[in-house]
């Protein structure tokens, strides 16, 4: 093999590799370069007998130098959501390591969340060899971890790709089955673009056999590093031209434009561009479910979380008097449409921005004209340079004001003594612990509902699986994100109010039910020493499922444990890393609360575990029930 | 709805149900009332918005005199595992009730392991409702734990199937997707006779509107059970005759017949048929790795594990100097078979007992012929009747004593003295360590390799997922058992030399990092009380890795946890119900194993965290690596 002269210099984020033409270097090397290469610095799993050849590439001193980090979970779902978590929170392509079946279908689930959620996640699976030189009909071998056929198993051999066949086309955006070491890097490349414009998940199965085979560099030469830009598709000058003008057009026209700020603003990158957008331009903005953050909802023009009707009226109104929506990243589904519930005002015109259309709708004429196969994010780059603000003709009505924590005037019944906590209660105090600049992660359950209606300090991020809904995530996505952010400090700053040297802190809102799911994963957070502040939500059970069914119905009840005694058992044997706290009383949560806000130091893991009751939830999640009309109809 | 007279009664472990004709009652009671009718007397799963209706008739009165149980799991993919460890114990049909999406997928490991190993499990998924009188475009809407499509999702509504066609025919034998009310209750019916025909997974989707409509009784009442026996095909009497005729003629003119007892014979059930013929006819027998305790190993002529060249030469050379081999329960899979390394006496005869055929070879004329379409269950009760033992010609070798736990003659260096523990001092004492009737979990990995060398004791069952090899299952999986154990008490007690009065302990056997995946299973297994000793082989991390590949390498490693503390912080606050003891001596180990093997009481939990070598392993997991080529062979 030939020597390869590595020169890695790094250009801000991106790091760029330079090598000797026509050199080659095992193909497992290359796969962990060309993560690296694309901002993938870390990389989640569990070893198993079919990676394990992978694996040892991480060894290369090449891979080593780079800082390719190993972050080895608990089970394999837990690595989807951590690496889910950690593409949320990064935008970068998150990579996770499993063995052929029981690996890889462990992390289906976390795996068909990022496709639901367009997160952006690499799945490699260690597969069976291409060629067994010590059997000649090792394909017709009942290999383990390889369901066997239904029908005469005995004498047939197994369909090897059995489980790809199950992804394909279903969870996964694009996905390679390595047979051909030749084409095997351009197949790697190829997912890896299509899982940036896509914003999905993709595959990678690696026959066992593949990581030490040669191959040659010419692809990390020719494109030392794949961008996300890189793989969309922009439009022609032309259109583009026709496109902006008739955005302004509208605009200009409009005396009460609306901006919707929603998730896909967020998948591709170009949140920041619509923030400037929204200070420039003081259009009236609201963020979606899924989008909440995408906005910076600190900003003079924010006007709340419009969710159809399924939200607070005191949004939907100012949403719905609207004259024209510029609806950013749209994403259209039953949670971050209200149940289908979006109603505009008489007349409106919409403008819909999609990674693979914009879509103008005259509803006064019925018509609508769709630009088909064009990415959003240039016609968004492009509005925001063109945009003469001065034309604006805003008209809004002087009497309303911008949507703050105050706006839901919440009657709190907890006062200044201790008492017992309410979600209620939680509403008016969690909007005021957080700091500009946060990193929240939220755990679907009830809790999640009154996060809708916070008015977030400025450049916080927030993460929550608004739509998929699979409780469990949270607590390992909370590990990616923390991964996410030692790899990647401070990406989702840009601009803003944040104290100079201010370090964000990582924030997870756990329910008790979910937690128990993958709470394994605390160990992994303690092992990678990431600081975290993990509140768990302590209200014996399921109350989200109580909510929809069967408030005290034996089956949402679960387990109690001992919360703060985990830590303990996972690793922190003598309470060197971990503060642990039971809060039962409004006056000591409003006390831990302040002290972790204002706290100078950050390098230990908090847990707070916050004892609620079981049938309180908030009026949210009550208005989502009813939306979703989950109430039996007994014939 | 007409009223319900219900009249339960119990012969032996088969409960019958009588009803009024032409009753109805709602389909949720249906398919609870079907379970337990067939044995499936507790259900593990977890609750969900699209589950909740039909959990809600867990509380109907008719099925809570029946006393089905609801095993809530901390998560779906245990659940799976569960319902996999009551089917492997009680021979019964085990049940999970999962939700769309987010919850059968988790499982989907669970199922597909269950499939690899012939478990017979049924997967309730609560889907989405077949109408929703709320909206009529639903089927367009992209609900919540449903992928939406890859293109165009916001215009074309999602495939509400898109799960359903990822098992079908890929992990489950039967599948229904219930979408007419009238044909449900067949549905149900047909699948559950398809799990016990194939011993192998199917699914029911049940939308969420399904479970409150009526439905008539008639399949109650007119088949008020199914068994396994109804479900397989019998050959007709000609038929029979024949081959009980071509059996008996082969093995009277053997001399040294051999039979080789395989894991279809348990799942099955008639593991007992084949252990009387075994003590009736004298005929030298072994066990397979996936038939592990199907045969009674104190039988007088046991004579070890046969695995082809993978397994002992003293095993081997026995089997392949046997003339005549009767195979029942065939399995054929790399694990099962010694990489495909078994081997026949020249000129030898073998007979294939399968549940879908009947395969006689004659290896001298290169002849065979096959019964297709006929279970063996019938051949094999039906040979017992009519072999006439006298009739047998044994000779084999009179030098060759039976297998025992002695024939290996391990050489522990371990002495009386206090010393370090390792898997081959485990080899030796383990064993004397287990008494008759006891029921072993064991996790696959390293120590899993020994435990196919031991002789067992009578009546002993032995449970472990010797081929699809997920590591995690078998914690969860003694959830189940002990469930099963609580539901149908001394299913595997058939006679033999149990002391009266004896109450078969159930012993989990459990490594380090396999442990991890599941670990808060172990919150239920205390929230039913289910009296277990569990071994936890702490050697640092994947050592049935290390011995494959990177012994030393940093994947292979996990975090140190301890061990003892789990039940405290898992519900167990005063230790009023579990011991926990770390014991990393021999002296120790020696001691404890002696306690619980004598003790009378047996309401605790026990926890042993046994201290072993990182890179210590069995020697029969070196012979299967080799075996597997798993070795690199750099290019």
């Amino acid at each position: 093999m030939a020597p390869v002269t590595i020169d890695t210099f790094m250009d801000q984020d991106e790091p760029h590799v330079v090598f000797n033409q026509s050199a080659t270097m095992p193909f497992g090397e290359y796969i962990f370069r060309r993560l690296f290469s694309i901002g993938t610095k870390s990389v989640f799993g569990v070893p198993g007998d079919f990676n394990l050849s992978l694996l040892e590439y991480l060894y290369a001193p090449s891979v080593e130098s780079d800082g390719l980090k190993w972050v080895g979970t608990c089970n394999e779902l837990n690595a989807a959501y951590a690496a889910d978590g950690y593409s949320r929170y990064s935008n970068k392509i998150g990579c996770l390591i499993t063995t052929y079946g029981v690996g890889e279908l462990s992390a289906l689930n976390g795996i068909a969340g990022s496709f639901a959620e367009n997160v952006k996640v690499l799945h490699i699976v260690g597969v069976a060899k291409s060629m067994d030189s010590r059997s000649n009909n090792f394909k017709e071998r009942n290999l383990h971890h390889l369901v066997p056929r239904l029908h005469d198993s005995n004498f047939k051999g197994p369909n090897h790709k059995v489980y790809h066949d199950m992804i394909k086309d279903n969870v996964a955006c694009s996905v390679a089955y390595l047979e051909d070491i030749e084409t095997a890097c351009d197949q790697v490349d190829a997912v890896i673009r299509d899982i940036y414009r896509y914003s999905k998940p993709g595959y990678i199965f690696v026959p066992a056999d593949f990581p030490d085979m040669s191959v040659r560099l010419d692809n990390l030469i020719n494109v030392p590093h794949i961008s996300q830009q890189d793989c969309i598709t922009s439009p022609t000058e032309t259109h583009l031209f026709n496109m902006i003008d008739m955005i302004t057009t509208w605009m200009y026209s409009s005396k009460t434009p609306a901006i919707l700020g929603d998730v896909l603003t967020d998948r591709y990158g170009v949140s920041d561009v619509l923030n400037k957008l929204i200070y420039a331009s003081k259009i009236w903005n609201f963020s979606t479910v899924m989008g909440k953050s995408v906005i910076d909802e600190s900003n003079p023009s924010y006007m709340g979380q419009y969710n159809g009707k399924e939200g607070l009226k005191q949004v939907y109104e100012h949403f719905e008097s609207c004259d024209l929506i510029l609806h950013f990243g749209v994403d259209i589904n039953e949670i971050n449409n209200g149940h289908y519930s979006f109603t505009y005002k008489p007349n409106a015109k919409i403008i819909q921005f999609h990674p693979n259309y914009i879509r103008f709708v005259d509803t006064r004429y019925g018509e609508e004209q769709i630009f088909e196969g064009v990415n959003f994010v240039p016609v968004l780059q492009e509005l925001y340079q063109r945009i003469d603000v001065s034309r604006l003709s805003l008209k809004y009505d002087p009497s309303v004001t911008p949507y703050t924590n105050e706006t839901m005037k919440l009657k709190d019944p907890a006062n200044d003594q201790s008492t017992d906590i309410t979600q209620i209660h939680l509403q008016k105090v969690i909007p005021k612990f957080l700091n500009p600049g946060d990193v929240v992660v939220c755990e679907t359950g009830s809790f999640q509902f009154s996060v809708r209606d916070f008015a977030f300090p400025t450049q916080l991020k927030y993460i929550s699986q608004g739509f998929f809904l699979s409780i469990g995530m949270a607590l390992p996505a909370a590990l990616g994100v923390g991964i996410a952010m030692q790899d990647h400090p401070d990406t989702h700053i840009n601009g803003g109010n944040i104290d100079e040297g201010y370090k964000p802190r990582l924030i997870l809102f756990e329910g008790d039910g979910a937690a128990q799911m993958t709470i394994q994963e605390l160990s992994t957070i303690l092992k990678f020493h990431i600081p975290i502040e993990i509140v768990i939500w302590n209200n014996n059970g399921y109350t989200i499922e109580r909510a929809i069914m069967g408030p005290t119905r034996s089956y949402n009840d679960i387990m109690s444990w001992k919360w703060t005694k985990l830590f303990e058992a996972f690793g922190d044997f003598d309470g060197k890393y971990t503060n642990n706290t039971v809060i039962e009383t409004t006056a000591k949560l409003a006390l831990k609360l302040k002290d972790l806000k204002n706290s100078s130091t950050r390098d230990r893991i908090e847990l707070l575990e916050v004892k609620l009751g079981v049938l309180d939830f908030p009026e949210q999640l009550r208005c989502m029930v009813e939306a979703a009309a989950f109430k039996r109809n007994k014939k």
